[in-house]
């Protein structure tokens, strides 16, 4: 049975991406290779309980925050480095453990902070909803192999009849820092 | 509750697919742009019958049996135009409605007949398992909104341990059919 607990441990290490965005109105495609690192945080780390406040959620309530940084590629751009980092803290709901809200201090698709609602489905598959005031975005995050992640996100539109883009990352553990 | 009677017709149509296939080892993109067509086939055509004779499966365990073609382009050769077709019948498991098996009369991966083993997760998210010599082929597909299909497919080594190919396709319903 996964819980956010497993899949963010089993998420540690760096990662070396491989993703496609299909800009779904004019079938047009964009590339990005990247590497992804991502980190535990403490839980009484000064930016995990800031966030929490932030949100008016009690730091108690916090499970296994971790830290996202990415550098990458894209092929729309050569000279663009897209480069990032962010802080993310799960609050599991109580009474389901399958279920919680994320915090994101900013997210990947926009650059304001977010709260997301996550639910894991039976076949262990992460589903991240957000909703930004003029988008939803929808992300499936799951391990084919220990050291294989597939994610797919998809921004749909508010009245949530449409998307606008859907992309796809495979994301393979890299090795190199074990040697 | 998805099933695969409601599975399959909510997928009859044209539909426009944009596919990213991520060629895992040496980080390679290929993109491809087709047509694909789903249509039903009925229970007495002798297409069908033949195909679940040939498995030695009864005609009358099938459910809502159909036709898939597709045409398209890809990147990798501006002359290569991919294209074909194939019949898919679902043989439903009598015990549970989520599962079954799925006869293929081609693979799109394989040229050869295939017999998969799906199951729909509790997100609705339809689950094929495919065995072939030296690879297993694991697909997800699940629909966004009515007119929005998703489709991953993984060509993993006999082993479990490592995946060859992660392909994604976003495919848009084809409204040009209705006008």
């Amino acid at each position: 049975m996964m819980d956010i607990t497993r899949f963010v441990e089993l998420s540690f290490g760096r990662w070396r991406s491989q993703r496609s965005a299909h800009h779904l109105a004019f079938s047009y495609f964009e590339q990005v290779i990247s590497t992804i690192d991502i980190e535990p945080l403490e839980l009484d780390d000064p930016q995990v309980i800031n966030l929490c406040e932030s949100y008016k959620i009690a730091p108690q309530l916090a499970s296994v925050p971790f830290k996202m940084s990415w550098e990458g590629e894209s092929d729309w751009d050569d000279n663009e480095v897209v480069k990032g980092s962010t802080i993310l803290v799960p609050i599991p709901d109580l009474q389901e453990p399958t279920k919680g809200k994320l915090l994101r201090e900013q997210g990947y698709a926009e650059t304001i902070p977010a709260i997301g609602h996550y639910q894991f489905s039976n076949d262990g598959t992460f589903v991240l909803m957000t909703d930004y005031e003029r988008a939803t975005a929808e992300e499936k995050i799951w391990f084919v192999t220990p050291n294989l992640r597939c994610r797919v996100s998809l921004i749909k539109t508010s009245d949530g009849n449409g998307a606008t883009t859907a992309s796809f990352a495979s994301e393979i553990r890299s090795l190199t820092t074990n040697s």
